[in-house]
């Protein structure tokens, strides 16, 4: 009954007069493009009853082998709002019932509008930003308790110290958050990264309750920012609770050559995923092994759960009003079966956003994922997925401005990521970055100095596609994954605890190095929030020569030049090379210093120069 | 004069009786798909005559800025063998004629069927693979002497040595022969290269005659051997006559801003040709420069240079009796116009193949080359080329048997390269090698170490393609470029010349060491030869682990599967893993050793292991 009781909280109209301790979606909306919905009902021995609903056509019953469940698919296609009632009945008599309310829709739902380009999406990890609720530290249904002095524990960080921070998040100029999620994760230990989730419709108390998630999304609106959800299709926790009493046999990967629990690590080779020459072994070893030892790896072929992960993540959109998925692990998951998952969220909404993690190192790689690849097109494979993460630049990011100019290297790493563009199916949506919560701290990368890391800055806020930050980089945190682990990249952003001894959340609180850092974080993005030739403009590139890499953003009416040297002398950029860029200009303004420029001939460089120069017409 | 006397030899019919010095091609044949012949007519002031044939119809007449060029065409549809005249006239009186010959073509010329992976391709350099005919080493009308001291210089090879050894070729199990180019290099330094051709009409005379070529080719029939033309459309020599006299300042690319010469050197940046954000500069920067001084680059958007290498390409297939091309820089031409030169040849010629050199870093970038590739296709290409090479192997070939097992280091660089195998259209046709002219010597590379160099040809020899050998491997030949130059990795091949201290075309005359390579690539190329799985087959690999990597080829009939120990110590392999390729299989034979292999549970491997095993149906 523990279960049953935690789970009041958004079931509010859940009457019972018996055995149903769960219904999933416990309700949902009329007027919805996923009309047929299946409702999972959860209780001691529940199969032995039949069902019947005042008012909705049930279209189908669903028994599996564990009896504890049943899953009632009901049609609401014309339906109107209302509270219908299911009946559980023995031998025609009603022995409980559940109220599956049809909520009304907020108007043109339908129609939201997800993150592009013209967003600037900050990543943070809630349990480590800031605390704003200190009474929900611990709570008495979750096991891991607040342990701030474990850099793997509970720190208390959560959605209420989200939303104090949003003024600071907007006058920063982000436009776009990417939470880790937020669901609840009852792992013992280590839950606070929070990918091995155990109940996909409860935010985890230690965050905050579900209302807190709405509110945040609303306080988001207000301020015209969007919220993105981080949604993890590939594995579940393993104290999910149907993990704990599985539906059926295949609901997850249980390995007979693995452990106790059925785990066998995955081989994360996601090249299995299309390679003609990979066993089935192999294949089969990558999408079905287990993330890791907490994560049971989620068996999508059933079509059950494939339903129920469609209905969630709808449910969660329509729900908190959100803007936008993060998919974790994307191309760890049955990839036939995450594609019907997303296009059926997109058909539900077509102006939504989802940017699905796809961790490869060669462009031809990540795209193949991206809506209507050609690249998957060879395999006959089309995702869905509107946006993918460019980890090739990433990786560039990780050497190029230590390197001087070669063949290859320094900052020809850029130039040849970029040639690569055209095998994107949509070039603009995908995510540009150079640091998450799984690597080093570009500070870290850089020994915290600023005048490279203001090279990456640059690049990350000026090139095609969507700039995500990730949270303290705008303070140069660093953070060595390699040498202490994750804790030492997710580590508190200084002054979201009540007695930190310094608040970087103003400038009074930050260092002048943090200032440095945020001044100009804060100056370019506020700029490019009004700049659509930053957002859809067009891309030219040069070769870069001597250390030198210039590149243009433009479109009928704009032009912004992009001038980064990649050494520590003074250089002289001969300017007749860019006449292209240029298109007649011959001068412009330095965004960050607001100086003007002449541009003829020739110009000159400081050592580690980044202009951003808005040429003028 | 010189000139026309130098043309004498292949223009046996030429009469004349002025100023026609030069006539390109000099015959052509009756029944081709080109039937509308650009017939290229020099002289002095030769454009002040009018043109008119006996018997053929002259559909047109193009004049140049150069009064000492005339391009007439005619058209031979329907028109049989047989000798036209054209008449050179002025007032109505001819003043000198040509024979222009339509030859009778060789019966089911136009079926030729093109190398493919059931054969086996050797490269050599002419100049340094066996010196057949001394009376030739030198030339009168040829600059460049031969010094068989001086490393950069001619060392005397000719088509008579290479006809010489074709039972040497074919007893090691070769059946093509790729023979870097052979046409006439008239610059007075470092000619032995044969990449900056003089004449396109005329075997350079330090190697043999044109009738010798055809006699290779006709010797290497006899054998069932296939000969492979290198051809370079990108530049051709400074010293072409054309060079000397261009018939319009557009036939090659002369630079306002290079040298004396119109020479500006190529940023050699292909990806410029398909990058949607790179400058025009860049672009024309990599198409249009120059690849050397020696070598002005070639204007392929000139339709009278386009038609003229057509021709020439065709002219040579039907002359020489050829059997491909390897074409050279392939992906530096103007990419629609090297389109067009391929798809022409393979209209005439619809068995042939072509494969292009693409020296790129990743699968995609170089399958964009392919013909019929969706990769291209993305940008609306099809350069019509059957073939390109396996350049990211090669790659992996530099490393991979020098490094322990990594996420993507050891054997992993060849499982990854093949898991994109998807990306090409025609897997099969793509040629795989583990060094070439350009390249450090594969014995360098492993410091002679046979066993690491046999697990290299292994995998040559028995993944799919076409496999590529370079002259002197199989005797462990080394030779190293970055330190020593190109002529390190080119040296002559050990008894191809009269006197030479050792003979390692004969068993007798090659050391145990030698032996040992050339025994092994013999075994597996004859071995090779009659197994159509190994030419055609599928692929199936495994995820190398504890570095060892297996892979199998198969077909309806018959299985191979192939087991590389990458390391220094013996190792025990359960195969239960490989029930897939096995397809229950329990036995096979180690076709090196001969010996039975047992195929039950698991099997011993000895250190550096590379066994490929018949499977026992």
């Amino acid at each position: 009954m523990k279960l049953f009781l935690s789970s009041l909280f958004f079931c509010v109209t859940l009457a019972v007069f018996g055995q149903v301790e769960r219904v999933e979606p416990p309700f949902w909306w009329a007027g919805m493009q996923q009309s047929d919905v299946q409702i999972l009902c959860y209780g001691k021995d529940i199969s032995q009853f039949d069902v019947s609903v005042n008012g909705l056509n049930i279209t189908e019953v669903q028994k599996t082998t564990n009896p504890n469940y049943l899953f009632v698919t009901v049609a609401t296609k014309n339906v109107s709002e209302g509270t219908y009632v299911l009946h559980f009945q023995k031998k025609g008599k009603t022995k409980f019932t559940y109220d599956f309310e049809l909520k009304e829709r907020r108007t043109a739902s339908e129609a939201r509008q997800g993150f592009d380009a013209s967003d600037a999406m900050y990543l943070l990890m809630p349990d480590r930003f800031a605390n704003g609720d200190p009474t929900n530290d611990s709570t008495k249904n979750t096991v891991e308790k607040v342990d701030r002095a474990n850099n793997g524990g509970r720190h208390g960080g959560d959605i209420q110290g989200i939303i104090n921070q949003l003024d600071y998040l907007e006058d920063l100029g982000f436009t776009a958050l990417w939470s880790t999620p937020l669901l609840e994760d009852n792992e013992p230990s280590y839950s606070y990264h929070t990918y091995a989730q155990s109940d996909y419709y409860k935010i985890d108390p230690r965050y905050g309750t579900n209302e807190d998630y709405k509110q945040l999304a609303s306080e988001m609106h207000k301020r015209d920012m969007k919220l993105v959800m981080d949604y993890v299709t590939n594995h579940w926790g393993s104290k999910h609770w149907m993990i704990q009493d599985l539906p059926t046999t295949d609901w997850i990967h249980i390995w007979k050559d693995g452990d106790a629990n059925g785990f066998k690590r995955s081989n994360y080779r996601m090249t299995t995923q299309y390679d003609p020459n990979a066993s089935e072994v192999d294949a089969e070893g990558c999408m079905n092994g287990w993330f890791d030892t907490t994560m049971p790896d989620m068996n999508q072929k059933n079509p059950l759960l494939l339903q129920y992960m469609i209905q969630n993540a709808i449910w969660w959109i329509e729900y908190a009003d959100l803007d936008g998925f993060r998919v974790d692990t994307y191309s760890y998951n049955d990839k036939e079966a995450i594609a019907i998952w997303t296009k059926e969220i997109m058909k539900e909404y077509p102006n939504f956003n989802i940017v699905g993690e796809v961790w490869m190192h060669s462009p031809a790689e990540i795209a193949f994922w991206q809506k209507d690849s050609k690249i998957g097109a060879i395999q006959d494979f089309n995702s869905g997925l509107p946006s993918v993460m460019d980890f090739t630049l990433h990786d560039a990011f990780m050497q190029m401005f230590k390197e001087t100019q070669g063949w290859d290297t320094g900052l020809q790493r850029a130039y040849d990521n970029f040639s690569n563009d055209f095998l994107y199916s949509d070039i603009d949506n995908i995510l540009v970055f150079a640091g998450n919560h799984d690597t080093n701290r570009i500070a870290q990368i850089y020994g915290n100095d600023f005048d490279k890391i203001k090279q990456v800055f640059t690049m990350i806020f000026t090139v095609r596609g969507i700039p995500q930050f990730y949270y303290g980089d705008e303070l140069g945190m660093m953070g060595d994954k390699e040498a202490n682990g994750d804790g030492d990249i997710r580590k508190d952003f200084p002054g979201g605890w009540t007695g930190d001894i310094q608040n970087a959340f103003t400038e009074e609180g930050r260092t002048a190095s943090q200032n440095q850092y945020h001044s100009f974080v804060k100056k370019v993005l506020n700029w490019r929030k009004e700049k659509e030739v930053m957002h859809t403009g067009k891309f030219l590139q040069y070769i870069p020569m001597d250390d030198v890499y210039v590149y243009f953003r433009y479109n009928a009416s704009e032009r912004v030049m992009v001038v980064l040297n990649n050494s520590e002398e003074e250089k002289t950029l001969s300017l007749n090379r860019f006449a292209e860029g240029l298109h007649g200009a011959t001068s412009g303004t330095d965004i960050v210093s607001e100086e003007k420029i002449t541009l003829q001939n020739s110009m000159q460089l400081a050592p580690r120069a980044a202009l951003i120069i808005e040429l003028t017409k």
